[in-house]
């Protein structure tokens, strides 16, 4: 039976191996739901950069841009990183560079895997199909809070390792206690978020309609797969 | 009210600020509870030392000894790391020098904190004593498993958030799910604990009755505290 794995954060990376993997990178509140809802608005291809510097060169060179740091969008970039900003027609066909905080650097940590996908609760369900079907080991990589643990992304991997309890075993103590966590949470999410660190900093900044949107289940049955430098609709990817 | 925060693993200490704050380093199975067992039956001290060979070379100069790597007694040295083995009048006002696979250089890692404390349930009770009397920002540093999160550390910091919740508040979310897996796993840790990585591992080698041993909360009146390069029992690092 192929494991399921859960890293807490970026900064323990090194400590897993992700070769012949899958990694399922989530960043819940919010780089990896903006994603989510960025393809199913029709975003083409988004290529996730670790840096202020990097997003704003490939502005430069003409991309449509979005950045976010400590939960604000970046001056001088295009969009931030609230998922309502991707619900426009104007970026249907476009490519999308994106800097985030936390998860577009953890997407690019991952590379050694063999599949990075980005989960969200939006997308939960087909990532847990799109993982049961490769049936290979799966790494959930929490982006977390600048290197440390948060609650929201080791939620999503407690949901996810529950979705695949029949058919996955967990592979380590963190799985355990995601998948207790989520249990916990289930009949409340947002309740059970409410004195959490990230939660409480979003909603200084006025942004509880995000954190709503943000932890529906089964949304959007887009999944972003890397695929060289760039994320793509898990279909475009297959059919090249 | 000062706060109790979380450190799931030494790899993620850099990001939090021991200056001015009381860390309580716990490797529940087995090295601090192995500590508080030997100060309790009369160890005047214990030298903890990240390396087999810095344990070696101290041997060689005539210390008593124990080291453990992989949850097995290393070669070569007098003790290994189970609670049990500190039962013994020869141990009396011994200095003893100790290196595990995790607890020990957790300890070491710990030395910008203003106070640096060992803890286990067993000396959990006088362990709130303390911190409480003291009144500054506690940070748990949980030695876990080769850099990696555990469960039983994990959970010793939650109950010791429980015992502190009516005047320490927790920092972070690390605190938040530490106190919700240890309000679960309370009524039965043992249990909680079954399909736990290192729970598992310990089995295997035929030492259920440590772990049984560890578990109990409140047993043992002493709080090592790291005074200098030493571990010395808390009344007579006060009385120096």
């Amino acid at each position: 039976m192929p494991s399921i794995d859960v890293c807490y954060s970026p900064e323990l990376l090194h400590l897993y191996n992700l070769k012949g993997k899958v990694a399922v990178v989530v960043d819940v509140l919010r780089a990896t739901s903006s994603m989510v809802t960025a393809f199913a608005h029709g975003i083409e291809k988004i290529i996730p950069v670790s840096t202020l510097d990097d997003c704003q060169n490939l502005k430069q060179a003409g991309f449509l841009t979005a950045a976010e740091r400590d939960g604000r969008k970046a001056e001088g970039f295009d969009l931030g990183n609230s998922p309502f900003s991707y619900m426009d027609a104007s970026i249907q066909g476009k490519t999308l560079v994106m800097t985030t905080t936390n998860g577009t650097h953890a997407i690019r940590l991952s590379v050694a895997a063999d599949k990075v996908l980005a989960g969200a609760f939006l997308n939960i369900g087909k990532v847990a199909e799109f993982v049961a079907a490769e049936g290979k080991d799966v790494v959930v990589v929490c982006a977390g809070w600048k290197g440390d643990f948060n609650l929201e992304d080791t939620l999503f991997a407690g949901a996810l390792a529950e979705r695949l309890k029949d058919s996955f075993a967990p592979a380590n103590d963190s799985t355990l206690a995601a998948q207790h966590l989520y249990r916990l949470a289930k009949p409340d999410v947002m309740g059970f978020l409410a004195n959490s660190s990230h939660v409480k900093r979003l909603q200084n900044l006025n942004i509880t309609d995000d954190i709503i949107y943000c932890l529906q289940e089964d949304v959007y049955d887009v999944v972003p797969v890397l695929a060289g430098d760039c994320l793509v609709p898990l279909n475009k990817a297959a059919a090249k």
